[in-house]
């Protein structure tokens, strides 16, 4: 089969694999859609020594973000038959650590991704999973919605575990694909005062589309000052990092009010500085985001079907496996500002 | 009357200004026991121009750690009377901001301290302040005792608000004042568990003294390994930051078990610097704390009332008023290993 692999540093093959077998208790999905994000070429959570849990090291099969259709069931697996619609939640975790006892999966101290730290990955014409990664799509969300499943869970968990309450005003910074992501989870809460920062004309547009209430450009307006003025002087009660800026978050923290939080979803590209004075003067509070927990998925999933969220937008094109490096990475920074999210279609449905 | 007034960077003068005059809904105190701490000759909190609430500008007195008998009580003071003994919780706020509503006086957004920012201080024969200052204090605690209300309800407060739970393993960094207090304000709310990092061997000491149950110097051994040792793996819950100190901050994170929190009690001398993966991988949490707030003063002379907390030993030297500079200040720096508070004498009892 056909499969798009990681083999080092800015080294991505479009090569032929062995067709993986399906064992106990697991499924052989038919990848349909599977959703790229910006890459720069790394990929730090592919292992270059074995990884613990699933033994595997580079080269490994891209794709974490993808819905699909059974195609073959292992022994023992009675809850699902060919022909299943399933989106798939790739968090690898070893079930014995403290943090997967505590139900923190998504920190657990083994953790890995599939599509990143082996067991294949949705970029392939086939990939075999444990039916414990499954989450079964109803009829009323199509394949290509189901490939947004996982980077629309990254927001509903950070806005699920934040101290966000109904009424609260949110900023949110970055009108990326993360960004709509949040934005989108915090209109389904419920959320009647969303603020996005954003430099890009193309992306501030996308964020009204989405549902952004009030769009900032930090670059020619005062963003503590709008926060303030919109919060009878108070700021904002959560922000939402979807930037990993230093200055934005400079702004962020004076945008907020006394006890409010600043939730980082970003990934940044440097440790990041922070006032200490600023915190404390305001007992402010700052917390990270770790993709996301066991319920997530299903919530997305519900969310959807009841028409609490319409991502469909976000998908700004669709391209072929064999495309992926030229129309899918290299667009996605090229052409950043018109661009949220690639589908790669797969199987397609 | 003599004060303890500041002038400006390093000019501290012991000086003669005229009594304060009482007014209504107000009661002059005679301060008894004023604590200090670590002094470096600025005093960031002090206004330069006319202070928003007090309209006082330098030269100002200092001391806001103190107790003290009643002498005289303003028109329409019912519920004081001269002889009465008394803390006084020092922040001044406006009661009309956002913060103030929601009951966070204590990041009210013009606030002040009494003793850095008008009113008078407690380093002064005399000092007329509101009624809404006052804590009674019983029987039992000793004047003496009084004067450490104020640092142990910093403590108290920290542990108050942070996420901490009875049966929470708790990391302290910093063996110092705050780093007492906050031991104690730990113990007394029944924690079991406490870790103490701090280099300085009286402070080690010292750290044993106030509960403790295990110490570790983080320049012979290795702080990280150590906390996860004691607590099968996974990290503390809670790390109290008493320090400021980058190094100590970095190891604290990777101490902290996923969701744990960093408690940043602290004054830093410059930002700090954080990596975010730390934080997000694990999802982790930072907060600060900013004194405390209505309520906590009450909890603290409550738990001393009944033998909750022992502070006594805390006191390690009491000066008059007139030695303050020489006697406190320096030695608070030359001397600090060996000091936690100094307490001055000003009326005493
Ligand atoms: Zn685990
Ligand atoms: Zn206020």
């Amino acid at each position: 089969m056909n499969a798009l692999r990681f083999h080092g540093q800015n080294d991505l093959r479009y090569e032929e694999i062995p067709i993986p077998q399906v064992g106990d208790g697991q499924v052989k999905v038919k990848p349909a859609w599977v959703g790229i994000h910006e890459w720069h070429g790394g990929a730090n959570l592919c292992p270059t020594t074995p990884h613990p849990i699933t033994g595997e090291t580079v080269p490994l099969t891209f794709g974490h973000e993808f819905s699909g259709t059974i195609e073959e069931v292992g022994k023992n697996v009675t809850e699902y038959k060919p022909g299943d619609r399933v989106a798939i939640q790739p968090i690898i975790y070893d079930n014995t650590c403290g943090a997967c006892a505590d139900g923190l999966q998504n920190c657990c101290w083994s953790n890995g991704f599939i599509g990143l730290s082996g067991w294949g990955g949705g970029l392939a014409d086939h990939i075999v999973v444990p039916t414990s990664t499954l989450y079964r799509l109803p009829d009323n969300v199509p394949l290509e919605i189901g490939a947004l499943v996982e980077p629309l869970a990254v927001g509903w968990h950070a806005v699920k575990i934040s101290p966000f309450k109904t009424g609260d005003v949110a900023l949110v910074l970055g009108g990326g694909p993360i960004g709509i992501s949040t934005i989108l989870a915090l209109k389904a809460k419920g959320c009647e005062q969303i603020i996005v920062s954003e430099v890009s004309k193309k992306r501030q547009e996308f964020a009204k589309t989405f549902g952004a209430h009030h769009v900032v450009d930090p670059s020619k307006e005062d963003l503590v000052a709008r926060c303030r003025g919109l919060t009878a002087n108070q700021g904002v009660h959560v922000v939402y990092d979807c930037a990993g800026v230093q200055a934005a978050l400079d702004q962020a923290v004076h945008a907020t009010r006394p006890r409010g939080c600043i939730v980082n979803i970003a990934i940044w590209e440097k440790p990041c500085t922070i006032n200490t004075n600023d915190f404390n003067f305001k007992e402010r509070m700052y917390m990270g985001i770790a993709t996301y927990q066991v319920g997530d998925f299903q919530e997305v999933i519900d969310a959807l079907s009841r028409g609490d969220m319409d991502p469909k937008e976000m998908i700004t094109r669709r391209i072929g496996l064999s495309e992926v490096v030229e129309e899918g990475f290299r667009r996605l920074i090229e052409d950043k500002d018109n661009q949220v999210k690639i589908l790669v279609r797969v199987g397609g449905g």
